[in-house]
């Protein structure tokens, strides 16, 4: 998931108002209202406010929790409609495309609602003590009785994503991880979309007061300036983060985590090029559903996706059909809009770029973009920041020299929006060879055919060196949220490749393990009770 | 788990030679051999031949991991004596001290061979598909299947503890943790015991050219030199870091993993006061065997633990004959050599610290000091680096006002050695107060009687808010090693409070989730079986 920097919050530029506006993708004009920057002494107040909740939510059952979860879905359904509008105006996503994140993102809440009830995230573990233990002939050193569980670390501060603006952001996968826990939650909304951010943050605020839990338990701030994403994760009361954008905007709040008198973990979840194979049983056997199943899923979100399709490696001698189906498919595919004016102004630099490398060819893509630095006179665009397929090819030996540049090498640049990279090799042995050159990646996907399995069984060990998920035979877009997800990967994925930002086991980042040797069983508080 | 800043590794110090000496701390005088400081061209190979082993490694059943694990214990057990000798030798412990560590170490060789054949780690997961499912009505959207299951990340960089030269440095908990879930290891000894690492390392460099591992699943590095570990942490082959040592030394380790152009995680165990609380009716009813126990649990390995008692906290009222009671047992305990040269530095600072500090008065220890700046001369020593119990006290108020100092204050400065700090208090009130201002610590006991059942309820949650162990009616020293074990805590006890680097549970730091969507079962390489 990666978020690209807005000019406004470029650490270089001051901006000059305290009050920002989103803008509307289709027409790159901004939307009322204004919303104000966080100040300081919000931010303070929040994270005070939150520290108080804690000591008060350590008490609460999960019951409590699980209904909060429920309770701000119900309400999200309720008010649907003014939430799906607000979201398409400040997006320019398709409604369709809004609709399905909602359920997402309700479907999300209950989910973690059940997993609280059900305390899924606790890991007790028991070693029974023995009084009579001999470590040596005749020492009688008794065991002690070991319990663990874990408990909630304490306020999580959360940035949201700008491309998920209901299942990644206010109320999305890690506030239902740290609520579910018992942490309470402070969201830095995202500049591009404010609006959507708000609605959102009411709901939650409402159905905080009206459970009962304490005002701190939730709180959402506004702002597009990094010292004030800093000023909230160097806040003494904050006890973990969670964070979804770019890896230059994660690498600065873990520098900012690190260097707080008391660090504190960062779980940030970054960037990723999804590389997709494709064996040669597969593509001769199928290629034009393959061919059709890339370009849907390069244009699911106008490519606005964390685990898009990025790169497709191939046989070059096969090649020839699979380029023809997809420009097929892309030249019926109308220019949608971009999510922000910077999103676009990172995408035509990365669409330039490849444009200016000698070793890549275009295979998709409006012939003529002289008007580039100005976009708002593109010929392609039916808005000013309306952008359609762009589609590029090279061949291995290109692909692997490309990888000095490190993090924008071919392999390893994303950029948002929908815009690949097909990487053609002379035999399956190349393909190995790129496979081996990924560092770090969301996804990777296989598509095998009868007769591929050599190269499934040599594939498949360098995929799990570099890949949070491996999908077989189908598209890294759309995941689903279960006990076996795994959305995260070694960096530029994630920060922290251990842990992962979506499905169950996303509890289990703002927790921390305690052991209690020889409490007392039946003792008032304790710990092994049932709460 | 502190370790002492050697002077020699003050990064604004430059060793002149390439060659150093570890020191017998009965005499301060060095010992031979000398050990030369390991080269970038050293660092780098070790690096890449890890990283080859890690691909070979791989293919490796679990069970042979195990018989390295176990053959290594085996191997150590034959060359106790030389180990044991050696290991006095270098650190001044009591032969008994050593031989109680060499038995954890080989111990928990076992127990983590035993784990890795019964794959512990793996916490496998499966999300069953549905080729049927109804997102809404009339749309089916089948669900894949997803299988979940943890990976090894690659090479680990360990840094061992000054003061566990068996169990926490070559073959210690890092060692176990990483080769039981199949990640290659290069241990940078420590630089106040190079012999005994020198000697472990060439057992593990044995076993496993005997057991046909490749040369670089292990490798040990000598260095006292900051720019040396920093330079292992930033080649671009390791994958994670064990660390075990200063909060200063772990941060500046944090930094450097997090300035690779690919930040990878750090696993830091820093440093610890382990405040003990004597609740009223536990000290009314057996006040003799509680002053004893911590007389004793001080005195243990002369203070030199990570979990050593450094602080404790009862009622003023009661104080008088605990005092008493401790200060006869510590009169009966002669002083012992500390660890090296830099820890007595600090110890002797940290006593002066406290001597100077007018709400802090002397319990025990020797009246006469005057010789601290040339402790050679310091007439209570019968070495240079011998040091007896030192004991002080304070009132709440001064110990809480103290916490101005941060990491410095009364209540987070860990010394290492046989000193602490009585908090004497005015009521419960204000012992519950005190214990709001641990911020991160190992472990925290409660000494607990019948009636003091009230305490013990408000104590709980504010114990479970910074504590990683908690211990009831016993002490922090001597620890378990089982699946409930919890070895860290929030910052200082480490730099991640959310794992363990001792115990069952520390193998989940070096493995990662990978998740297979709709993997084929029969497919070679299949991610489930049970490798």
């Amino acid at each position: 998931m990666i978020e690209k920097t807005n000019p406004n919050e470029n650490p270089n530029t001051t901006p000059t108002s305290d009050v920002f506006h989103a803008f509307d993708p289709a027409s790159g004009e901004p939307i009322e209202p204004g919303f104000a920057e966080s100040t300081g002494t919000e931010i303070a107040t929040a994270a005070k406010l939150a520290a108080r909740a804690f000591d008060e939510m350590v008490n609460f059952p999960p019951e409590r929790r699980a209904e909060l979860l429920a309770r701000v879905a119900e309400k999200m359904r309720f008010h649907e409609p003014e939430i799906v509008d607000r979201c398409v105006l400040e997006t320019g996503y398709l409604a369709q495309r809004v609709i399905g994140e909602f359920r997402r993102a309700t479907g999300q809440l209950d989910l973690f609602a059940d997993l609280t009830r059900r305390r899924v995230w606790d890991e007790r573990q028991v070693d029974p003590g023995d009084p009579n233990r001999e470590l040596a002939p005749g020492a009688i050193v008794p065991r002690p009785e070991m319990r663990r569980r874990l408990v909630p670390v304490g306020p999580v501060a959360v940035f949201g994503a700008c491309n998920f603006p209901l299942a990644i952001s206010v109320v999305g996968n890690d506030f239902v991880a740290a609520i579910a826990v018992g942490c309470p939650v402070i969201v830095k909304s995202h500049p591009s979309h404010p609006g959507t951010c708000d609605l959102l943050g009411r709901i939650v605020t409402d159905v905080v007061a009206e459970l009962g839990f304490p005002a701190g338990t939730f709180s959402l701030l506004h702002g597009r300036r990094p010292s004030t994403s800093i000023a909230l994760v160097q806040h003494p009361a904050i006890a973990s983060v969670g964070f979804t954008g770019s890896p230059v905007g994660g690498r600065a709040i873990a520098e900012a985590a690190l260097q707080r008198p008391r660090p504190i973990p960062v779980f940030a979840e970054l960037g990723s090029t999804n590389p997709v194979f494709l064996a040669p049983a597969a593509v001769d056997q199928d290629c034009e559903t393959i061919a059709t199943g890339f370009a849907e899923s390069l244009r699911f979100g106008n490519g606005h996706m964390c685990t898009k399709p990025g790169v497709v490696v191939m046989l070059d001698r096969q090649s020839e059909s699979f380029i023809e189906r997809v420009t097929e498919v892309m030249a019926g595919q109308a220019p949608l809009p971009m999510l922000s004016g910077s999103v676009v102004e990172a995408f035509d630099q990365g669409v330039v770029d490849l444009e200016q490398n000698s070793g890549v060819q275009k295979l998709f893509g409006p012939a003529n973009r002289t008007n580039l630095a100005n976009p708002r006179n593109s010929s392609e665009a039916t808005g000013p920041w309306h952008r359609g397929p762009h589609w590029f090819g090279t061949d291995a030996e290109t692909a692997i020299d490309n990888q000095d540049l490190h993090r924008s090498g071919l392999l390893h640049r994303e950029t948002f929006g929908p815009v690949s990279l097909l990487v053609r090799c002379r035999d399956e042995a190349e393909m190995l060879a790129v496979a081996t050159r990924f560092e770090g990646s969301l996804t990777t996907t296989l598509h095998a055919g009868e007769g591929d399995e050599t190269f499934t069984s040599r594939w498949l060990p360098i995929a799990e060196r570099f890949a949070g998920r491996i999908v077989f035979n189908g598209w890294p877009t759309g995941m689903e949220i279960g006990a076996a997800t795994q959305h995260g990967g070694p960096y530029p994925a994630s920060l922290d490749g251990n842990s992962t930002s979506v499905g169950h086991a996303s509890l289990r980042r703002f927790v921390r393990p305690v052991c209690y040797q020889n409490w007392p069983a039946g003792c008032p508080g304790d710990p092994i009770a049932n709460n």
